[in-house]
């Protein structure tokens, strides 16, 4: 095999975007293998932009066709998680797109399974995985450059969503159609660069708006504050009603920290001694003296660094590196089996609101899923009017 | 009366540093009436700065001396509302140091006596008031110009202290001699400017570490998820040991932001129409012109202001307003009775964490008061070793 035959199920926004990428050569170890949607109205689309590519309306005949080595799932989310098994039960390779899934029990059913078939590749889209800023902040962090870390800060207010992104289609930003709001749809890559980065929390309190700015079931707000459960904390903010949103993501530890803007600029400052021996050593003297107006440079060295962004070329880089794990090895910049812990996050961030309590994690998986369960229902009932 | 003569209850840091302005003539219109201590040792000081200045070793004699006029509380956080209202009941004018007292129960005597008095000016040190830089994002805020509030950001955590700080006498950073730690000795600033701009929360949860970087018994970091009630939200974050600590204070509102940096620099964006406005009418397209490298000039315009820093003259400005008040009856900054909503913040952050569980405004004055007893006793049968 010199190139991966890719079978793209879903040929939406984001599927029809992938499809492009390879027909561009932006994925130059991968070829569209087949392309497969349930709605007639793709397949003239498919057919017409790419006439010699087979079609399918239904993806476990183009598993089973032949015709592709690999799929990317390019569906509700609810489908990710036995899409994989499916595809991984035939011995196709799985690119699933994230999240990984809505609730922990789908997609652990789907981790158990990929872990008997570790021959094949399973992937997950976290895009920002390849962003060289992330990849830069993980680096430093794990090189206990800033020491052990003791508060984690990410306010993510910039994916701004207007009503009529809402109103698009009947299940978006409902719980039956999506699972959620801006957890499961916009902010599964910060919560899961947060857990790359910082590690999971051991416990999760949260204050979620459902419908607080806009005419939508599911969340378009979430506060959370996160314990470590080693003395560290941790706050997240999301939302998508802040057209002038923030992006601040800061890591505080033992001997350092980072400061990450608009997730362009990165400051670094190393403490020259731990904060510890500092606070040991130094009087209130000292400290007057730094503070008022004295030299900083003492205590830290400072470093800045600034990013391009790289966000068209993210999504091809992911598929690049699946492919190339299939193909010779190269280690995946994000596992399919990571997939879990963003959704371990946001079923958290969830029940914690619906209980109105902390929330141990892993949470009780049968209990978010009768939640979880009881929101359709109710949204059955009463449905929200557009 | 020409000038304010002020009696000066206890001669430590603060009232030293406060006997040393009027003395200086930083504050024209007071003049230093007596000075009070218990401590022999500032007796010795006092006759040795200030040998025309009658001297008490009790502060009750000193009330009833005739003269001082007013008096100021410079002494453990737990007898200000005790020493206000004798003062207040001897006609003598009272400004207290912050916080107005440890805990609610205590103030709202405090608060109740001094409305029996509305003749007698009854102040409290919130030096930060008097920084412009607050008084113009609370002007922004209460002239509507970034419409109702979502949502408040502030991570305050420059407030590092060193172990040697703690270790300076007994009573500091203990349950009986203090109260508390962060919360009623660094923060009440910002809790007070908190409410003065953004109002009261009905509800706080919170995340309280205990003796988490340093060896004592109170809090030495915080973080509280605190609820408006009517959707908005808020987050407030302290600590005294991040030696490069953060100071950034975001305020979202329904028509614009703003942000406070280092308590120097203010960003504000005034958004051309309500953010609600725009989510109805704008498409999807719209958002992605916008966030795709378009003006952003069409949302929003954007003013900055810097501000020099006047940490030196607050408190003598507030002396200065407070004697102006009783002479000829210009506005108090800081009233005294408005000290009994950042006392009611740290009580509901303190008793949310002890009883882990979100708390409601006001919280049972009572029961934190026995929360409050118990620690005090757990203290004495197990002391922080130092």
């Amino acid at each position: 095999m010199s190139k991966v035959r890719l079978g793209i199920i879903g040929l939406g926004a984001q599927g029809g975007a992938y499809a492009g990428f390879i027909a561009e050569g932006k994925v130059p170890n991968m070829v569209i293998g087949a392309i497969c949607d349930t709605d007639p109205e793709k397949k003239a689309v498919a057919a017409e932009k790419y006439p010699d590519v087979p079609f399918y309306d239904n993806y476990i005949d183009m598993l089973e066709s032949g015709d592709v080595d690999a799929v990317v799932t390019c569906v509700p989310h609810y489908l990710h998680p036995e899409m994989g098994i499916e595809a991984l039960k035939r011995d196709v390779h799985a690119l699933v797109e994230k999240p990984a899934g809505v609730y922990t029990k789908q997609v652990r059913e789907l981790n158990e399974f990929a872990a008997t078939k570790p021959e094949l590749t399973f992937g997950i889209m976290f895009n920002q995985r390849t962003n060289e800023l992330y990849q830069k902040v993980k680096q430093i962090v794990d090189n206990g450059e800033i020491g052990k870390i003791r508060r984690t800060n990410w306010i993510i207010t910039t994916w701004w969503r207007p009503q009529g992104y809402y109103d698009q289609s009947a299940w978006r930003a409902t719980w039956e159609g999506e699972g959620g709001g801006v957890l499961v749809n916009q902010a599964p890559h910060q919560l899961d660069l947060l857990q790359w980065i910082a590690g999971m929390p051991k416990k999760v309190y949260s204050n979620v708006k459902y419908g607080y700015q806009r005419d939508i079931a599911v969340e378009d707000e979430v506060t959370a504050l996160l314990d470590y459960g080693n003395g560290a904390t941790g706050v997240f903010i999301t939302a998508t009603h802040d057209i002038m949103g923030t992006d601040r993501f800061e890591i505080h530890g033992d001997n350092g920290k980072i400061v990450v803007d608009d997730s362009k600029k990165v400051t670094i400052k190393r403490l020259r001694k731990p904060e510890s021996e500092m606070s040991a050593t130094m009087s209130m003297m000292d400290v007057a003296k730094i503070f008022m107006g004295g030299d900083t440079d003492d205590l830290y060295e400072e470093e800045v660094i600034e990013f391009e962004s790289v966000w068209g070329a993210q999504h091809s880089a992911v598929m690049e590196n699946f492919a190339a794990n299939i193909l010779d090895g190269t280690p995946l910049l994000a596992p399919g089996s990571d997939g879990i812990n963003g959704v371990a996050l946001a079923n958290a961030i969830h029940l914690s609101s619906w209980l109105g309590k902390e929330v141990e994690l892993p949470v009780d998986e049968d209990l978010y899923f009768d939640e979880l369960q009881k929101k359709i229902e109710e949204e059955k009932l009463n449905p929200i009017k557009k």
